[in-house]
């Protein structure tokens, strides 16, 4: 047996490698990449991914998980062979449902896709990507074609990022939220909104840069393993667990686009640098889903970065690099900046309460649209009508609303949004269970330590990577399953607090 | 036909593609990747080439490549397609002579080697390398009875780097150019050495950095298909004929060494962009050998970078970013300054006429090791010896000696240096050809105008790629074979008049 295991991880382990180095050919073309570039590096994408999608769905993989099958029954469910192995079983059953030349047809298609929706949203030209949305919608529905035992359309979509998840589940929980959670932002936003003008001075990059990476640093995020660079858009990617990069983006007249930013992406890196070193090359050496990725990402970003202990803790260090703008202004004024509730457009830049709204709509129309219910001309309209009915405001035009997000047209319709607010709900489920184990949290972040909260994520979350479901995640730190209270009660008592509502 | 053909392009773009990824890989480890991604790193490079390997010596490619036999011989020799079966034919068979697993040991050992070296290098430890050195001489000699037709033992790897080039042939070259090179050098620094010291002062790295970025898109490198990194080791790199890389170091205290750096570099990637983009994605779209490549970088930073008429432009432009360094500094000091002569230890510090002499006798010691006359323990030795003969000086250790050169410590012996040494050889050549056809080249220069000049390379070398050699460049260009000649008459009268000898 341990020879067909050696087998199963030299091709688990090429299959990695192959990922690993298309990630770093997509790194490079969001940092570095002139654009004289772009032709070859489609090309070589695309001829990465055919690789990784050949020997993922190759019949001998097939064949040793097979033989792999009374090995694993003699194993305890957490060993790491184990789960190696079901995992892996997981991933191949998933891919060889979905023949090569459909991937192939759908991955050329919404590169496609993704060049002209680079050029119609800042054209505000819904009409130029309508027919490309159109057959990616098509192509959504047909992939989740491939998986007749669903029983909603979107649950092969869902289960893509969301393992466990599907469009029942996630609408009962979103439905649950919706009904605390709209309550509560109607009795925020009646109230006068906190001034942030303080965030909105000349705000040079070079020390902003530098701020963000001292506060990531001291939260955690090891740079031995991994580096800070600009891009469009932020994100975080990896090249193995010893090689965990974030980009940001830095705006000089909007001080929270960097420093959120970097906590925000330092927050998933910090997970995936957290993955067991005896991971290392297999399929379990990352986060185990969007959802409780995100949890990371927010918690860090959030529970943490927009805490009034944090910035008890980092104000008077902030003050002290950008004296002419922050020098004569409280803690108390900057916290609530940070802090600023307000119904807004574009869901990347929306505070805590109203996020999930944006989120929530999105993932309706998705539903919506993959039923045969919304046709893609009509998304527009449905979606201004959505946010009146839903945010009490309406986007002026098509760029601040259906074209804001990339989501849509670089992949499938479905899937990708869900576990934005599923990580919200995990984040303070998380954040509870680790105060009730360590209460004196709050109070090490004050004094700028934040090695007991990491130790506790490391130990309970990270190291297992994909090990573990978010549900057996969720299980064994509460005992019990998913449950929306701790965010309810960590929204109701943050901004209670601070709308004295 | 066509269908065979398509076939082979289709196969040869893959080639040409996985092998963009592992120059990607590498130029990453060079640049930005963070210390805790080498151990992946080395994994994922060894994967990629691995797959090159596979696919360059696939019986299906040598069936391809029979098949296409006699439409090649229907067509032009230099047509794309006869090129690149003619080309692809010379790679196939060269590939298949070597067993996959011996290549696997062969890397697997460099990269080992290499690790050693990089420490034993500052240490001044040879001994500690010497073992590692040990094998790979013998896997040279191993890789060289791969073929062997071969006249001499080193020819194979010679022909790596210079295909057409012979031991032999290198020597005769090496013999005639030192019998009137020594002569010059002796009169040389037998006068008053220039004084360089200009070039010492403090310069800030900055503006040494944009005036060398303003140079080399002056001189035509096409920063929308190429940019400029820092790295330790300057190289060039290319992910396609639209992303071509330069990486250089900068010296606050030496002021030549980022200049000219990025001009050397800038002539590599020259050449590279300036492929016809018919050869896109085909075995044809690189430089077709060492010794034409170094011509390009040579020419660029000595032929023009060095000279007056660069030099009547380009120094009150570099006195207006350093005027507290070079106001006072004529333009005549500081001409003499980049041009100084000097015996010296360090190769790729080293003057245009005491360069070769170092490129020499690393030629000479490299055959000698293959021949099974010096062996790796009597080198550090042979090294003082032949410096003491040839260049008057001794190292005082092995650092400044036989480590200095990464050549010997990340691949085989022998192949890697005559090179340098043909290409300075070559740039004279194709210079004075660029001359007669364009007497106005220098005037144009001193307008700070190379369009002339990057026109006639770009026309006579650049856009063939590797469907002619440097046998055939020459040819076409000259009318005959290789000469030192128009070389020994550039150095005689650019350093008669310099030092009046």
């Amino acid at each position: 047996m341990p020879d067909r295991l050696a087998e199963l991880r030299q091709h688990l382990s090429d299959i990695y490698d192959l990922r690993a180095v298309a990630y770093l050919m997509e790194w490079d073309q969001s940092t570095y990449m002139p654009r004289g570039g772009a032709p070859a590096r489609a090309r070589q994408t695309a001829l990465l991914e055919g690789l990784v999608h050949e020997r993922l769905t190759d019949p001998k993989l097939g064949r040793l998980l097979e033989d792999l099958r009374s090995y694993e029954e003699r194993l305890s469910y957490d060993s790491d062979d184990a789960s190696l192995i079901r995992v892996a079983r997981r991933d191949h059953e998933r891919a060889v449902r979905v023949p090569t030349s459909f991937m192939s047809e759908a991955y050329g298609h919404f590169a496609q896709t993704y060049q002209v929706w680079m050029e119609a949203r800042p054209a505000n030209d819904f009409q130029a990507v309508r027919p490309y949305l159109e057959k990616s919608l098509d192509l959504s529905r047909r992939y989740a074609e491939f998986f007749p035992e669903s029983e909603h359309i979107a649950d092969p979509l869902i289960a893509e990022y969301d393992h466990g998840m599907t469009a029942s589940a996630v609408s009962k929980v979103f439905a649950d939220l919706r009904a605390q959670l709209v309550p509560l932002v109607e009795a925020v936003t009646s109230q006068a909104p906190a001034d942030d003008s303080c965030l909105r001075l000349q705000y040079p990059e070079a020390p902003q840069w530098e701020f963000g990476l001292d506060v990531v640093r001291r939260l955690g995020y090891d740079l031995a393993r991994g580096r800070q660079d600009k891009s469009p858009h932020p994100f975080t990617t990896m090249f193995s667990i010893g090689d965990v990069r974030i980009t940001i983006r830095v705006r000089e007249r909007d001080l929270g686009e960097a420093l959120f930013g970097s906590i925000h992406e330092a927050g998933h890196a910090m997970y995936e640098q957290g993955v067991d070193r005896g991971l290392e090359g297999t399929p379990l050496a990352e986060g185990t889903s969007a959802g409780v990725h995100e949890s990371q990402s927010r918690l860090w970003e959030n529970v943490v970065g927009r805490s009034r202990s944090f910035w008890s803790f980092y104000y008077p260090r902030l003050q002290a690099v950008f004296p002419e703008q922050l020098g004569e202004v409280s803690l108390d004024t900057f916290y609530r900046a940070v802090n600023k509730v307000q119904r807004s457009l574009i869901r990347t830049e929306a505070d805590e309460l109203t996020y999930n709204l944006h989120v929530m709509l999105r993932f309706d129309l998705e539903l919506e649209m993959l039923e045969g219910k919304l046709a893609v001309r009509d998304l527009p309209e449905a979606w201004r009508e959505r946010f009146r009915t839903d945010l009490g405001i309406v986007p002026s035009d098509d760029r601040d609303g259906v074209l804001q997000d990339v989501h849509w047209y670089w992949g499938f319709i479905g899937g990708a949004f869900q576990g934005y607010t599923l990580g919200n709900i995990l984040s303070a489920l998380f954040f509870e269970a680790a105060l009730q184990e360590h209460p004196g949290i709050p109070d090490e972040m004050e004094q700028g330590e934040f090695g007991t909260l990491l130790g506790w994520l490391q130990q309970k979350i990270y190291r297992h990577g994909r090990k573990l479901t978010a549900d057996e995640l969720a299980q064994r730190i509460t005992g019990g399953p998913m449950r929306i209270e701790p965010y309810m009660s960590y929204l109701r008592n943050k901004y209670g607090a601070l709308y004295e509502v």
